[in-house]
C-alpha cells in the first residue's frame, strides 16, 4: 500500500472497510497500481450506439471476453460494463481485473429531449458478479434528472451498506442545456458538484473546454479570474469542484480521434491534478496490439514516464 | 449430455445449477436434443390477436391441451404461453414439455404510438407451474422502453436467483422506428445486443431483412463493408452481434405463409449459425398432422437431416 | 359432490384445494347446486350508480342485510359486491351464502376516454369477510388498461396463494372501441380471451350481439363461416374461446329490461353451453317476491325444469 | 353503555373489538355521551386556509392547546385536526378527549381543477399520538378520484388491522361537478354511498341543497318522487343512503354565519336522523365564551333539550 | 440545561427521548448554547448555484473540511449540508458539532415552473453519519407541492422513529406565487404554519416583507389589523404562525448583501421572538476571519451583548 492511495483512502474516512477495500483493490491494480492515477476500460457502446457501429471497426469486440482480456492485458485499473457484458465472462475471468457494473443504460434506437438511462442491474447483481464497483449516469439538465438522482440515490445507499463504492458518470444534457454547453467548464465543474454531493466516490465527466454556459456562471468566473484557458487549468478547477480534490475524479476519452491529441489531453488531465481516464472507443475499436500500445503510452504519461 | 450442449453451457458460466440445469432440461428435450438447436412452440396469439384470428383456422386450437399436445408430439423443445394458457395444462401434462411462461403481453383492441405490454405473470407463478424458463417482450425505440427493460431488469434478477433462465422477445417498435425499419438488419443486430446487455439467456428477434434503418448504423455497415444480402449472412451477423454466438439466439416464424418460403428461411437461419426457431401460427393454425408433418421438416432441416 | 361439478373442478387441476374449495363451495350452493350453473346476485350500482338511481325503485335495497337476505332466499350461488355493502352484513349472515368481493369500483361523477376503476378492497378484506372469491373488472380497450391488468395480476397471484379464486369482469371500453363495439361477438369472445388468460376462474362478460368490430377479426369470421346470428351461437363461440369451455364463463343481465326479453337471453346463455348470469339490476330493482319469483324462473331455465 | 350506543355499534358487527371500543369511545364522550349523536371539533383550517384566516379573529387558536381545551369543555365528542396540532398537544392532554387524525389535507396557495390533498400523516401516527379514529378527504369527481380512492383503501385497511376507525370526508368536486352541484343532494347522497362502500365507519358530508345536479339522477327522484324540498327529508335521503342508518352520517358546520341559520340547520339534521355535525370555524373563529354557548345551544338541539 | 431550553423542549412533549435530546444537542452547542436562540450554518449552494458560483468568492469553500471548521470555530449550533458534503467531514469532525442532513436538493442547470427537489439523502444515511437532525425543502405553491409533503411525511415519521428531529425549509413558489409573493408575509405565515402542520421541529422560512399576495388573507390582515409594517412586528406573526411559538422557527440569511443590512435583519428577528438565523452565503463567501468576525456579531444581537 503505497503513500499515495493511503492518502486517497483517507478522504473517504467514515466510509466501511468494504467499501475502502474495494476502492483500494482498483487503485492497486494494474499498470498505475499505487500511484493514485488511473485509467479505466469502460464498454457499453454496444448498448448505447449498437453492435456493429461500436465493435465492427475490430471485431473480435464482439466477443465479451474479448474486453476482459484487453482491460487485463493493458494493465487498467478496472473493466466497466453493462449486465450482460459482465455476465458473459465474470466467472471466466474471477478475481483477475476489478470489475465496475454499470447499473443503467440508453439506446440510440429512440433519443429523447428529457433524456433518462433505464435501470438495467443492481447492486445484488454487482455483489454476485463479484465486482468492485458499480457505475451510474446521470443526466443533470434533462427533466428527467430527479428520477436518476432519486434512483442513484437509493443506489448508492444500498451499496454503500454491503461494501461497493459508487462512480457517477455526471454528463449534463437536456432541453436546458445547449450542445456546447454539454462540456462548457462552468457546466462540468457543476457536474462534478453535483455527483460529489450525491455521494460518489469516484466522478466521472467530460473533458471541459473554455465555453461558459450559464450566466450567472459567467460573471463569476469573470470576477474572479478564474483560469479556464488551458486545459489543465479547466482540470484544475474541476478537480477543485470536486470537493477539493477529495474525491477521485476523471475523464472520459471521447469519440475516436487521432493519437496525438488523446495524449495532449491526457497530459492536461494529468497536469490539472486529474486523477485519470476511462476510455472506450479509443482502445477497443482498434486491433489488441494497436490498442495496447495506445494505452500503454497513456499509462506512461500519468506515471510520468512519459512527459 | 452431448459436447455441443456442454459447450453451449459453458458460455453461461456463472449462472447457478438451477439456470444450467434449465437451460439443458430445454436443449436436450424433444427432436432436437443435444444438437443445441432449438423449435419452441409459442402460443401467445390468443391474447394479442384474440380467439378467432389465432384458433378458428384450425379449432382445436381453443382448447389449451391441444398446444401441449402438439409441442410434445412435434418434439418441440419447449412450449411457451402465457398464464392462463399454461395454467390450464401445466398439472395435465407435468414433466412432459419444458414451458415457458410469457410474462407479459399485448392485445389487439387498442394499438398505441409507444406500445408496451401488460406483465401478466410472474417468476412466482412460474416457479408455481413447474416452467423452465420465463418469457418477456421488450420494444426498443418505443417511448416506454424504460418500463420494459425496468421490469426485465427486476424479473431476471428474481428468475436467477430461483433458477429460472430468462427469455427476451427483442422487437424494436414505436416512433422512432419505420415499419421496415422493424426488420432491418442494423435494428434487429441491435436489439439483439440489447436483450444480451440486458442478461437474457436466450434472444429471440425477426428474421432480419436488407434494410438498413439509421443513418449512423448504415455508414459503419458500408464503411466495414459487413455481408447483409443473404438471410444466411445476416442471421451470422446477429449471432455475432449476440456476443459472438456466446448467447443462443432463435428466430420467429411470422405470420402463416408458404412452406417452402420458411424451410428456406429456416435453412438461413441454420447456416448462419442461428440457434432455432420460435413457430407459432405455422404450427397450430393448420391441422394437427400437418403441422406435425411441418415441424418434422423444419427439424430436420435443423438437425442436418434435410439439406 | 356430483359429477357435473368434479368434471369442471378438473379443468382446474393443478389449482391448490383451497381454490377447488371456495368454487365448489359456489357451484354446490342454492338452487342450482350441483348443475354446473350458476345464478349469482351482484350489486355494485351503488358505488358505480350512485344510491337513488340504483335503491329508490325498490327503497329496501338502500339496506345492505336486504341483499344477504335476497340472495340467499332467491337460492343464488353467491353474493358479490364491493367491500363496504360486505362489511356490513358478513357477520350477520357468516356462512349462510358465499361472498365475492368486488375490489375494484367506479363511479359515475366523473366521466373518462379511458376509464379505470379505483381499486377498493384487497384479498386481506376478501379473507376477513370470509369470501369465497375475489371480483376484478378489467375494460380492455382502454389506455389504462395495462394498470388494471397489472393489478389484477397481483391480486390474482396474491389470491390463488390463499385459496381465493378470481372472477374477472371483462368489458371491453374506451377511445379505441365504438359503442355497437362494446358487446359485438368479436370483441366480448377477446374479452373472454383475454380474462381467461390472465388466470380468471370464473369470467364475466356481457351478452354479445352479433356486430363485429374489428376488420381484422371480421375477415376471419366470415372466412371461416363461424355462426353468430343466434344468441345461442354467440354464446358457443364465447365459450369455446374462454379455453374451450374449461373456464367458467357467465354474462352479466344488463339494465332493466322485460322480464321475457331476459328469460329468452338465458335460454340463449343456457343452449349456447354458459355457465350462467349474474343479474343486479333486474334482480333487487323490483319488489321482493316479484324478485324471487323472477329469480325462480332464471334458475328453472337453466336447470331445465322451464324449456 | 346505552341502548343506543349498543344498537349503533351492533351494526359495526364484524369490525374487531379495538374498532368498536374506539368507535364507543367516541360516542360515549362528552355532552352528548350515550345519545347516539355527535358534535366533533374540526381544526385543518390553519392547513387548509392559512393561519391567519383561521386564527386572527379570535387570536388564542393560534395555539393548539387551545383546541383540545375548547373541545374539552365544550363537551365535544371528539377533536381533529392534522399531525401538526396533534404532536403539539397530544401528550399535555393525553386521555382527555378523543382524536381523529386527519391523514390528507390541502392547502390554498395552489388551486387546481383536479385536486388532491397530500397525504400527511400515518396509521402509525395515529397510534403513536393516542387517536380514537383517523379521518381522510376524498374528492369524488376530481380527476384525481382514484389516487384518493386507493390511498384510503389502503389506510383503511391499515387502520381496521389497528383497531382504527376511519372517518371518510366525502366531498365531491373537480371538473366534473358544478359549483351548485358539491351540494347537490343527488351528489351529497352519492358521495355518501362511496363512503360507506369505501368502508368508512363515520361519513361526513355538506348539508345537501335541493338542486339535482346529474340527468340520470334527477329523472330517478322525479319519478320515484324522492322528497328534498326540505332539509330534514334530504337529511333522511342522505341518511337512506348511506346504507339505510347503518354508518354514522354527521354534516359539516360551514363557513361563519348567523347563529339562528346554524341552529335551524343542526334541528334539519336532527329531524332528519343525522348524527350529528362537525363544526370548525363556527366555534373557533370566536371568543372562548361565546364559542363554548354555541356548542352548547348545538349540543342541546341534538339531546332535544332544545326544541 | 437552562430554563429556556428546558421551556423551548417542553412545548416537544410527547417526543421520544432520542428526538429530545437531539433537540438539546443542537441547542446547547456553540455561542448561544442554553439561549434558545440558534444560528445554523448551511452550505447547500454547491449543489444549488454550483461550485465556481459558492465558492470561488472564497476558495477555500471549495473544501468540504472548510465548514465543518467554520461552524466550529464561529460556535454556530449546527451545520447543514447535502450528503456528499456530510460525508467528507463527518468522520474527521465526529461529535465536534451537530449535523444537519440536508435531504433534498435542486441544481440550477434546469429550473422547472413547478419547482420539486430531487431526495438525495436518507434517514439512515443521518444515523450513519451521526446527525442530530435532517432537513428537508418543501414549496407550497407548486404544482409538485404533494409530492414533497408526502415524501416529508414519509421521512419524518421514519425519523422520529430512530430519535432524529426534522427541519423544514418551507419556501413558496411555483406557477400560483409572485416573485414578490414567495415573500410575501401572508405567504411566509402561511409557509410557517404549513412546516409546522407536517410535524416538523424546526421551520426555516425568509425574513417576510410587508407584501401580501393572497387576496382572501389580504382582507383578513386589513380586518383584524395584524401589524405588519415593522419587520419585527412580521417575525412576532409568523412566530405566533408558527403554533404561537411552540415551534422553533428561523429565518434564511439570503444572498449577500451587506452588513450591517443584516444585522437590522437580525435585530428584527430577535426582537419579534425569532428563534435564530441560518445564514450560509453570508458567512462561508467572506474570509475565515471576516466571517468569524461577523457570525460573532450576528451572535451576539441574539445573546443581547449587542443591541
Amino acid at each position: 500500500m503505497t503513500e499515495r492511495v493511503r492518502e486517497i483512502l483517507s478522504w473517504y474516512a467514515g466510509n466501511s472497510p468494504g467499501v475502502l477495500s474495494n476502492l483500494a483493490r482498483m487503485l492497486n491494480h494494474g499498470t498505475l497500481a499505487g500511484t493514485g492515477k488511473m485509467v479505466i476500460l469502460p464498454v457499453d457502446q454496444g448498448f448505447e450506439h449498437g453492435p456493429a457501429r461500436s465493435f465492427a471497426p475490430n471485431p473480435p469486440g464482439y466477443d465479451p471476453h474479448y474486453h476482459f482480456e484487453l482491460g487485463l492485458e493493458a494493465g487498467c485499473n478496472a473493466y466497466a460494463a453493462p449486465l450482460g457484458f459482465l455476465e458473459a465472462g465474470a466467472a471466466d475471468f474471477a478475481g483477475e481485473i476489478p470489475l465496475i457494473l454499470k447499473l443503467n443504460n440508453s439506446d440510440s434506437l429512440l433519443s429523447e429531449g428529457d433524456p433518462c438511462p433505464a435501470v438495467t442491474g443492481s447492486v445484488g447483481d454487482a455483489l454476485r458478479l463479484g465486482c468492485s464497483a458499480v457505475g451510474f449516469t446521470i443526466y443533470p439538465g434533462s427533466g428527467m434528472r430527479n428520477d436518476m438522482l432519486e434512483e442513484i440515490r437509493s443506489i448508492s445507499e444500498e451499496a454503500k451498506a454491503v461494501g461497493i463504492p459508487t462512480v457517477i458518470w455526471s454528463y449534463p444534457r437536456g432541453g436546458a442545456i445547449t450542445k456546447d454547453g454539454e462540456t462548457a467548464i462552468d457546466v462540468v465543474a457543476y457536474a462534478a458538484q453535483i455527483a460529489c454531493q450525491l455521494g460518489a466516490h469516484i466522478v466521472k465527466v467530460k473533458p471541459p473546454t473554455s465555453f461558459l454556459e450559464q450566466d450567472a456562471a459567467k460573471k463569476v468566473y469573470e470576477a474572479e479570474r478564474i483560469p479556464i484557458e488551458k486545459l489543465s487549468d479547466r482540470v484544475k478547477h474541476v478537480v477543485q469542484s470536486s470537493f477539493n480534490g477529495r474525491r477521485i475524479v476523471i475523464f472520459s476519452g471521447g469519440a475516436k480521434g487521432s493519437d496525438d491529441k488523446i495524449f495532449d489531453e491526457v497530459r492536461g488531465i494529468r497536469d490539472g491534478g486529474g486523477f485519470g481516464s476511462i476510455i472506450g472507443r479509443n482502445s477497443f475499436q482498434r486491433p489488441r496490439e494497436e490498442a495496447l500500445k495506445f494505452l500503454s503510452t497513456v499509462m506512461g504519461i500519468y506515471r510520468g514516464d512519459i512527459p
